[in-house]
């Protein structure tokens, strides 16, 4: 009997905004997996310090490259790819000696998840099953106590990664706005944010629901330093009865 | 001391995907209020069946009009404001009293969401915290094992609502798509993705993570009758490593 590979959301950063299902997956677990940068504890691990079963067996999958080579510079994918290919085997390896792991995910797994470059590469030689989790977004709206879509609203979600003029492009369409990942990107989001004419609506949320979460109108924030786990949201304005 | 409103999202549907924080509330909520048309069980209302506290106080608010009206009718928020505002006097005069009220949501309590037009009408007036949820779009995509976005890939979505001309354009500049309130909308739906060239890589969610679930590709799908519980996904195809 072969084990199951389960990719589980955790959602935003407080551990009490864990579903039901991924909360016992994660304390009943025996092999637990999670990705991280070398010598920092991983993010999804944090979410569930002290919940882990006395004696599971931890993996770290510790991504050989992040933001030191630019995403869209093959050398990414040329770093990156043995890498993801390892980690599945590892996890493969597992599931053949019958032995369920759990990937630790932040937010919802298949929202910009490292897990999907395991699940593409599992799904047809392993048992893998996905439980979905409360998006990083929804952290950071409820963080602000900002509802963010209504009536026939769109939504549209940016990687603050795009280049410029695109990223200008899309803010344009938008009725609603989430820029994700910011890390280095704030002032080409400003900047764009403000040709768009939408940086005056915007809020800047670093680390939702998290204990030292930050929130505040972006023009508001002084500098252009921010976080990794940081993100921009400009809330609709449709149809309000 | 005045009580708390609470604003609880409750996921997809599965009962197992509320969070631990949404969990604890419910079952411990002496007086729990939820939307539903006349005559219906209400959906929020269903997911928690078998979770409410023996003797707990149920207040259902009735939607005086749902889809017999178009929403972009002026009739249509004629009708509506009132029976907002005399929700919101009804939940804001309990917590006047020192009682806290639980009130139940679908999926994550500020995308499209009943709650944020109580929201606006009692923030000011009293405590009102909320507790994000699981998507409904989550849920589908995890229902469909499908990942979303991948690296650069913009997420854009869309009320089937819309009229068809926005449609297509927001269609055209996505990279990955969701299409909410499906109900009656299917047909215009389907046209607006063969010209913006996405229907072959649509698929249709009805009741995502729900015992009832259907997935399927939408160009297998032989009609247009769709319920309101159903979404079209297309997938982004970004960056993989
Ligand atoms: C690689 S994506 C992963 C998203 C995750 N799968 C989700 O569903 O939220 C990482 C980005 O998510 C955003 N993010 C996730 N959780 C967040 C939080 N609690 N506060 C602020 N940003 C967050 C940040 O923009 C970050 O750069
Ligand atoms: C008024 S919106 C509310 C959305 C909700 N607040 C959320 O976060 O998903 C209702 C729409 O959500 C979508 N929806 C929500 N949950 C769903 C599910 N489990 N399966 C399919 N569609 C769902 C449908 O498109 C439906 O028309």
């Amino acid at each position: 009997m072969s084990g199951t590979i389960y990719g589980v959301g955790l959602g935003p950063g407080d551990p009490d905004l864990i579903s039901l299902k991924a909360a016992r997956l994660v304390t009943q677990a025996d092999v637990v997996a999670f990705f991280r940068k070398p010598d920092r504890p991983g993010h999804a691990r944090t979410i569930v310090e002290g919940m882990l079963k006395p004696g599971a067996t931890e993996m770290a999958l510790e991504y050989p490259v992040t933001t030191e080579i630019a995403a869209d510079d093959p050398a990414y994918g040329e770093a990156l790819r043995p890498f993801y290919q390892a980690s599945a085997d590892r996890l493969a390896a597992l599931a053949a000696e019958g032995r369920d792991v759990v990937v630790l995910c932040e937010g919802d797994p298949f929202l910009y998840g490292s897990f999907m470059h395991l699940h593409s590469r599992l799904k047809d030689r392993a048992k893998v099953e996905v439980v979905p989790g409360i998006s990083g977004m929804a952290g950071c709206w409820t963080a602000a106590d900002q509802p963010m879509t209504y009536g026939d609203d769109v939504l549209v979600v940016v990687p603050a990664t795009l280049d410029e003029g695109s990223m200008i492009a899309q803010i344009e369409t938008a009725d609603a706005l989430v820029v994700m990942k910011i890390g280095r990107n704030l002032a080409k989001v400003r900047r764009a944010l403000s040709i768009a004419g939408f940086l005056d609506r915007a809020i800047y949320v670093e680390r939702g629901t998290m204990a030292d979460q930050v929130v505040m109108p972006l023009t508001d924030k002084d500098d252009d330093e921010a976080p990794y786990f940081a993100m921009v949201l400009v809330p609709g304005e449709g149809r309000r009865p």
